[in-house]
């Protein structure tokens, strides 16, 4: 029990934390704040007290309760300065007593404002802390330090990480992850060199190991070759690639407000999220011709990173990765480096999250804004019909792209958000890092006799097959809330020469079809010729068109595993390329708010069974990147980049290009320039 | 008949033209120089004279010969400095007395040394200068200056062009385009103005009017809204791009010599031809850890570009052009203007073609090549899972774009061939220029009651529905010329407990199958999950790969036209996205040779049906890139680039990553610098 004093200090604490998080908040969708952080633990800690010796009170989510859309709208058009602050509220989800609790916080009264106990399937995001204990107890957990011994290894070389269970039709499901472990010597490429065989089972509620299991079954690979770090490889080194230097003497395009970024045309806000990881609202472009800003995106995020692995056999099968609602997207940010990660002209942004424990964690250049000119051509055109004349006119591209590298263990996700004066956003996401690999007995694939399961890189090293499925998240709100889905289908025409008179015989024409439903709006790619788009059914240009954007996927995958599968029925998000929802505030996470061991009950392919009305509603539409991944040996050590991605691009949204009347950027020579590098 | 005078200074003339030619000549696969295209005119002059009051004689197509590839491959093989030149031939087409003449010009012998005329369907591609001279015929036309008088609008503001006109099953056919009309009384927008329903019929041997006809049928759209020049628009300009400067302190990372480009780890040989455009020969990549250059690429170019527009009525049903076959991509490539079609660290390099009378046209930075900097991660890996460590590694990426750009009248193609040091080939288009576009009766799209075909833009003006369907030629030689082509299939593997023991119910497995002839190897994309790659089955890395090359494919479409339309008979070659063919050197454009007017008995369709062999052999690989395209109001009055393409990627050609030991490049400060621009 604490005592008086203790209590008055806590009172202090809270009112300075609670004035200071209102003193620096400017916009109601900024992330929370280290004070509000703080003050959530300490709100929260005081209504579960823990005792000193067995703390069981953990914070496994804290995030901003977003404010309701019609509250952040009208605070958006509220013309008073300044603007009157929305009270801010903190969603926690908390595990105490093997309980998954709900807590909402209300920051601006420092009270909690309501509790609810989950009773469903499933648990919440892991925290990294707790990974990061549970990884431990192997180490003083005797029969797997025999293990070792056995095996020949050193103690001190190696490591062990985490790895999320799934369900695989379980009655009864516990907090429970696996660990596998690997040998560091002579590399730092720890997933080059498994133990493969050796399972520990932990229970996370309990942290203690619950289960474990050594079958031997292959040779540690090798770690020649396996090291990726410069200052650990030998000569030769290469391909050359010439330094540049970069230069805007009038300073960036781009102006940072707090986590409001503007830039030619665009503004939007930058958010964050321990799940989620890069939140990207209020994206509103600038119409020239109208002289407004119109609105495009209320928000958009990746909702979940779907990565099942291809191997059936006992350690592998139930590698079936939610890498958002499992491991989080956001808490799995890494530091960007300048220079490297991110161009010369870069700036950076930092984020937070909240430990186990509730403290504030904070994550240095989280984000990279950076203006991109990658030397392509906005428009073009040269003309030469005109006698004695030769017309060109030519525009050079700059975009916007906002970044954040999540890496989750082996694999690094490089996520871009790219502006394009155009009115276009391309998103894009690049798979670097490295391979989930798995020790094996063949050195060369005459040996291979039996299914592998993946792709022979180095001696008894196989790269597994696996999928990638990232489910983006994205309220389009095009010139306001309510919204339609259209699929502008090209369907042939056959005709005759008394149709037209003419000896063509077929064409293609646009048939628009609104969807009515949800189940309108179910679309596996590849299968037709369509357009998609969201339009406002209420606005049009002056010539008619309903102002729209519409969605251009790049490279289309489906998911290959069978419906029933157990992971697959937890990600039966994925079984369409896309989806159109309404809005509704609790239908965030594709995957539903518990993935941890979910029982695929409560997603997105769940709620769309409901069949809800959505022409002319405020809509979300869902939108699937899948990139089936047949590992070769040039992802071996570290992979080169592979990207998939998507274009939203205005469609008839303004009366004509939009960029018609930039300018060319004015180019800058550099005659007295001294080299410093 | 010439003079003894004129014959001795022809030959002084042949002489210098040869001594010349061959002094500047370095690669058998350089293109011809103008000193080459002089001679083939002088030489061809002296066999086919025409009188100087009628010139029957027109060069359709000079360009060079392309020598055996056994024959280039000794020569770049070969140890003697400097090598033997090769001796040097042109391919001519001519048109001489209404015939198409194939004569094939020895230059080291300044004589012809086969001539054979052309008997089959199909004429050969179309010369800017004969198109510019049927272009003026209708102001000297009295029914057109009559019709033009009557709408009421000044003759010295009409600019006329020409289109190509298809075969619609007639038995006899002559070499005929169409010429149509356009406004340009304030604009130089000419499209946007269609003096809609006027069509001349102009025959091209005879250089006169063979048709006419003014079917009245729409206003001329406004001029108002349809500028794109800077300097005739008025403020506001928007939205504003900050200014910038590159600097590379010791110069680019490239070297050219001659036609030859070296960057980072390529090595590859940039041609140009007056039909296809940009070609890239012999592309090798080095091998670090061989320490050799591997060959990829033998030789690849846009072999086709088919665009059917979508209206069936009369006069537009004919509109489904070749750009390649009927326009030539090379002869419309324009000028590229510095720090706007290219970026300020680019090189330039001309081009050449030769007129219809013989002579060489130069074409001043033809092709631009530079080093993009995009701001992208060639690879990166952030290992968090090692205590007390914090690994972050990452490389930036750079690569080298070779670019032309193919202006084909109204439509702007922007041609990027990027090379990347992961060994990765992009190839991309970039769609911009100016829409086709129909005059029509609406204002507003309520009072569109029948099919319009496309897109209401502005008043009066319909964007018309279309296809662009590039066709690649890609002949992929990966370490040698006897490659084969593999489909990779993923195929859907069911499971019980029984089988591993677990309750995972499926996985996905990699089946290889090899095409054993053309059938096997006609894919349309998008129906099956498949890895398309080209390997060389006589080559394994140490653990037994077969070394190759996948392709990558970007967004997929497929023809919508009926098999049996007439121009998807002569565009067969687009059924299918994927055709393998064995290397034939005259199967070298998908449309065949003479494309104008063709009927589709000479394309890749055709030569597939022989359903040759293919494995083991030295393969051709034909990748078409299709895109629907939707006008909508930003592509109006000048199209923002849409883009399209594909990714060639090493696939187990490395042993391992080929960028795992590329150092970032020195980064540059610039602290004393100052501004000029």
């Amino acid at each position: 029990m604490a005592s008086a004093m203790e209590l008055v200090l806590l009172f202090i604490i809270t009112l300075v934390c609670t004035l200071s998080a209102v003193a620096i908040q400017t916009h109601p969708l900024d992330p929370l704040t280290p004070a509000e952080f703080k003050l959530v633990r300490t709100i929260i800690s005081k209504s579960y007290p823990t005792s000193s010796s067995h703390a069981n009170l953990t914070f496994q989510y804290v995030g901003l309760d977003e404010p309701d859309k019609q509250t952040i709208l009208s605070w958006l058009s509220s013309k008073s300065k300044p603007k009157t602050q929305i009270p801010r509220r903190a969603f926690v989800v908390a595990r105490f007593e093997k309980q998954s609790l709900e807590i909402m916080v209300d920051l601006s009264t420092s009270s909690i404002a309501s509790t609810k106990v989950y009773k469903g399937h499933g648990f919440p995001m892991m925290t990294i802390d707790e990974q990061f204990v549970a990884s431990d107890l192997p180490f003083k957990y005797k029969p797997f330090i025999e293990s070792v011994k056995k095996k020949g290894l050193d103690l001190s070389q190696v490591v062990c990480t985490t790895f999320s269970v799934g369900w695989f039709g379980q009655v009864k499901t516990n907090r429970i992850l696996n660990i596998q472990c690997f040998y560091t010597n002579e590399t730092v490429n720890l997933y080059a060199r498994p133990l493969e065989g050796i399972t520990v089972v932990v229970d996370l509620d309990e942290m203690k190991i619950v289960g474990y299991s050594d079958r031997m079954v292959a040779p540690v690979p090798k770690g020649e070759g396996t090291e990726y770090r410069a200052s650990k490889l030998r000569p030769p080194f290469g391909p050359k690639l010439k330094g540049s230097a970069f230069w805007q003497p009038q300073g960036p395009g781009f102006e940072i407000h707090g986590q409001t970024i503007r830039w030619a045309n665009w503004e939007f806000h930058v958010g964050f999220d321990i799940r989620a990881g890069p939140i990207i609202s209020l994206a509103s472009v600038y119409d020239l011709e109208k002289q407004e800003y119109r609105r495009v995106l209320y928000r958009g995020f990746i909702s979940e990173l779907f990565v099942p692995y291809m191997d059936p056999t006992t350690d592998w099968y139930y590698k079936t990765y939610f890498d958002s609602g499992e491991f989080g997207f956001g808490q799995s940010a890494s530091s960007l480096q300048p220079l490297t990660d991110c161009p010369s002209n870069a700036a950076f942004l930092d984020a937070f999250y909240q430990s186990s424990q509730g403290s504030p964690v904070q994550i240095p250049n989280a984000f990279c804004i950076f203006e991109k000119y990658a030397g392509d051509v906005m428009w073009r055109h040269t003309e030469t019909g005109i006698p004695n004349q030769v017309i060109t006119e030519v525009r050079p591209d700059v975009s916007l792209v906002a970044r954040m590298v999540s890496t989750i263990g082996n694999y690094d996700y490089i996520i871009d958000w790219e502006f394009k004066p155009s009115g276009s956003i391309k998103l894009r996401v690049g798979l670097s890092g490295i391979l989930e690999m798995k020790g094996g007995k063949y050195t060369h694939t005459d040996q291979i006799k039996e299914e592998s399961y993946g792709t022979l890189l180095a001696d008894y090293t196989i790269g597994l097959n696996h999928d990638h499925f990232l489910t983006y998240y994205l309220d389009l709100d095009i010139d306001g809330e309510a919204n339609s889905f259209v699929k502008s289908n090209l369907e042939t025409v056959k005709a005759t020469v008394d149709d037209h008179g003419t000896p063509r015989k077929s064409y293609w024409k646009v048939v628009r079809e609104t969807a009515k439903t949800e189940a309108d709006a179910r679309i596996n790619l590849g299968l037709k010729a369509s357009e998609l788009l969201v339009v406002n059914p209420n606005k049009e240009t002056k010539v008619g068109n309903k102002v729209g954007y519409r969605l251009i996927p790049s490279s289309v995958s489906h998911p290959l595993l069978v419906a029933d599968d157990y992971p697959q029925i937890r990600a039966a998000f994925t079984n369409y390329n896309v989806w159109v929802s309404p809005y509704n505030k609790s239908e965030k996470w594709a995957s539903g708010p518990y993935t941890d061991r979910s029982r695929g009950d409560d997603t997105l392919a769940v709620w769309s069974k409901r069949d809800r009305e959505i022409e002319n509603k405020d809509i979300v539409l869902w939108y699937t990147v899948g990139i089936h991944h047949v590992p070769s040996q040039e992802d071996f050590p570290v992979m080169p980049t592979l990207s998939g991605g998507f274009e939203l691009r205005p469609t008839n949204f303004f009366e004509r290009n939009p960029v018609l009347k930039v300018l060319p950027p004015q180019h800058v020579n550099l005659p007295n320039c001294t080299i410093k590098s």
